[in-house]
């Protein structure tokens, strides 16, 4: 199709890509920023309240999190009608608890009640026992009974997470009458405002039995009968499982909802992909800050839990630092007599903590994607192996010559054969210890790194110390 | 609803929930694939067949995964017909494009022709252009030009990944005559197996003027008009942005399918979140993988590839360790007097770089979920001082007790001050370098770890030493 008139043809504004206030990657910018929080110091509302009227609630939840607790307060002050369901849902967790242990119980019941479960739920479990009980107090029957149901079930659970808001309908109806029942809303037990992806059909003992994709729906003439479009084969998920399966389900079969059965088999919720979205880049990116000892890893974490999560990891590897100190103790007296050994130490044990790292981000990784598992440790750890040699023998290769250069020969091939036999020695930690702490059903992303520091530090100080005095080079 | 019959009650047997073959984590059993195996070593095809013939498409490609690269191909001629393009869609990467250099132009043309557009691309767009050129030539003209038209934008944007399969009305249509459209297969130009969970509504310029969730549109009476149902306001996705930035959008505004216009604004595809599942997991995954210069981080990467990444980091390590080591060397008198300065030099080093790691990892997860913005890095870095000093408080008192005990409370006091010079240091360098990064538009996750080491080993060697020559320890 060509367009009769260029001037038309020209990029039409879209509410959405918002220049004035985001950048292009969507990010709020810094002078926008700047003028609301001006606008607050000088205590003027409405100004504050025109300056984000105009704003996405994803783009209001933002604007939140970047003010600190002070301004934060003040700002839904001055937006209160602003900051509707939509808004809480999308902020961060310990911002919105933050937030919320500074509302009375009644208003947390009603921003709660304008929530869908799921989204209430997230909101109200993170209060205290006694905030909970007072919240649930006010809300309506209905509210109350769905939210303590969720709340029944462990946390990061399938039955904690899903929402209780579905269609699911007898296998008998037809597309039409279908159609029918949705279109009168007192029928459908969901709210307009929800939106849903499939339609769930269940036997008498509302057992799931099959599924619909809205738009096979759509697409069918209004006498066709829903067992004869549905799927049979749909995937379930079991109320009782962790949310990283729920997620790994997600990824495996590409869902974009799915139904929830309790142990009776019988449909009790369902989860959309939205959900689900959130807990996958959850999932996936926990495993840099689990790797590095920095626990929740949220800048909005409060300053005494991250620091009580990142001391103990620095006291732990406090303990295998030691663990290295005692081994260099060992060979104090070659130290003295050639202090080039103290010199070249920390290269050999850096590098091959780096080697180490590598191999157990990878093996971290594929664990957590069920890429390895039992039936193919060997293969990966002989891959492993040979990418390890490799590498050891072109680090050995730099870093020996350079030694034999500006030292001696022979401090060279010492440094050689320690710089391969660590490499290869953090290959096989890399892959073992992750392999070896989920076989113990333990977090590998956890405790692995601890591990693995502890065996490259102390084999490469062993390694090169030991060697350069069984060379005769300390003698 | 109570059950009549507590027999009936059981647990039914769900075609998904695979005991035979599937643990309970979804990933297929190692006694499982190894009669697969066992099967393939004797070449009894039709064992393998039957033993293959009931998984999911997405289990067959998890099967063909954990095989090594000679039974792989023993395996695809066995399951033939069961290699459908679901299975060649959900297959890692790597492994499809080994399986496809083997293939034959006319093979992959028939499978590229049974994918949709977006899963076709995929697979042709690692080959070598020689081979995408012999592969196009086989294709019908309809999908050949689809996929030219995606190969001509550059990879990982919008404009390649998006699916060139949706529907799209005029605003005057009524709910009822959109789904006799929908009804009439001739007319919707959308495949009836390809799954769709949005309308798009478009101007005569095939601009988007607005979108109708399915829900929507099967809640709403026939006569009323799509423009009085459709959301006016929705997210647009421009064709050339990148495909981070598509799933930070779908992550944001909690998207489902989003459409995707050219420069002109029009219409060109959709994208939908089953796609960006892959992409969100891959982006969130990543940074342990670069942080540790890993590289792709994948176990079916070839072992050339593999070490070529890994190698060029260690010797970038290597880089920075010498920077180390010259400190060292600076102080190599003084150690030659007093020996404990080598064995407690590793401490402080190795302390310091866990807490820049830590503070690292923290900053890059915010960076990549745009939280850590020009708005806020001043709060955030402050944030970080105090959980420093707070860190470098208790580690100090710790090793300075100790080293006091150990060796002299003068060596002690050395310490203790060394490691909180380091540990806030690493704190700095933990915000400061990936911050500056970012805003070179250098992925902050690749360049910042080789820094933020090369930073705290030196800072930790040249303030422990230092300070201890200062103090006339090693006169």
């Amino acid at each position: 199709m060509l367009a009769d008139n260029p001037a038309d043809d020209e990029v039409r504004p879209d509410d959405r890509i918002d220049d004035e206030r985001l950048d292009e990657e969507n990010t709020l910018k810094a002078d926008y920023v700047r003028a609301v929080r001006d606008a607050l110091e000088e205590g003027d509302k409405s100004q504050v309240y025109d300056l984000v009227e105009p704003l996405h609630p994803a783009d209001i939840a933002d604007l939140v999190e970047l003010c600190d607790a002070d301004e934060r307060r003040a700002l839904a002050e001055a937006i209160t009608d602003l900051m509707s369901s939509d808004v809480i849902a999308e902020l961060n967790d310990h911002v919105r608890e933050d937030m919320m242990e500074a509302l009375p119980a009644e208003a947390v019941a009603s921003i709660a009640e304008q929530l869908e479960t799921d989204d209430a739920v997230q909101m109200i479990e993170d209060l205290d026992e006694e905030d909970q009980q007072a919240v649930l107090a006010e809300m309506d029957d209905d509210d109350r009974v769905a939210i303590e149901s969720a709340l029944a079930y462990p946390e990061e659970t399938a039955g904690r997470l899903m929402s209780r808001e579905f269609v699911a309908v007898p296998e008998h109806m037809t597309v039409g009458s279908l159609i029918d029942f949705l279109r009168d809303e007192a029928n459908s037990g969901v709210d307009l405002t929800n939106d849903f992806y499939e339609v769930f059909v269940v036997d008498h003992k509302h057992h799931p039995v099959g599924t619909c994709q809205l738009s096979w729906i759509l697409r069918t003439p209004r006498h066709i009968a829903l067992a004869d479009v549905m799927k049979r084969d749909q995937t379930l998920i079991p109320d009782m499982i962790d949310q990283e399966e729920v997620a790994l389900m997600f990824q495996k079969y590409a869902l974009i909802s799915a139904a929830v059965v309790d142990e009776n088999g019988r449909l009790v919720g369902q989860m959309t992909v939205d959900d689900v979205v959130h807990i996958i880049s959850e999932e996936a990116s926990e495993d840099a800050l689990l790797m590095s000892g920095a626990g929740d890893g949220d800048i909005n974490e409060p300053i005494r839990e991250a620091y009580e999560a990142r001391v103990l990891w620095l006291i732990a590897n406090l303990g295998t630092a030691l663990v290295a100190s005692v081994i260099i103790w060992y060979f104090g007296a070659a130290i003295e007599k050639l202090v080039a050994l103290a010199v070249l130490m920390p290269i050999v044990a850096s590098i091959g903590g780096n080697a180490g790292t590598q191999t157990m981000a990878v093996s971290i990784r594929a664990i957590a994607m069920n890429q390895l598992t039992e039936a193919n440790t060997g293969r990966i750890l002989w891959r492993e192996m040979r990418v390890a040699l490799l590498n050891g023998a072109t680090i050995a290769t730099l870093i020996g010559a350079a030694t034999a250069v500006l030292f001696t020969p022979m401090l060279g091939a010492v440094i050689a054969v320690a710089m391969i036999i660590n490499i290869v020695v953090a290959g096989l930690a890399g892959v073992l210890v992750p392999v070896m702490f989920e076989r113990l059903k333990q977090d590998p992303a956890v405790a692995s790194s601890v591990f693995v520091t502890m065996i490259t530090d102390s084999m490469g100080f062993f390694a090169f110390l030991g060697l350069a005095v069984a060379a005769g080079l300390a003698a």
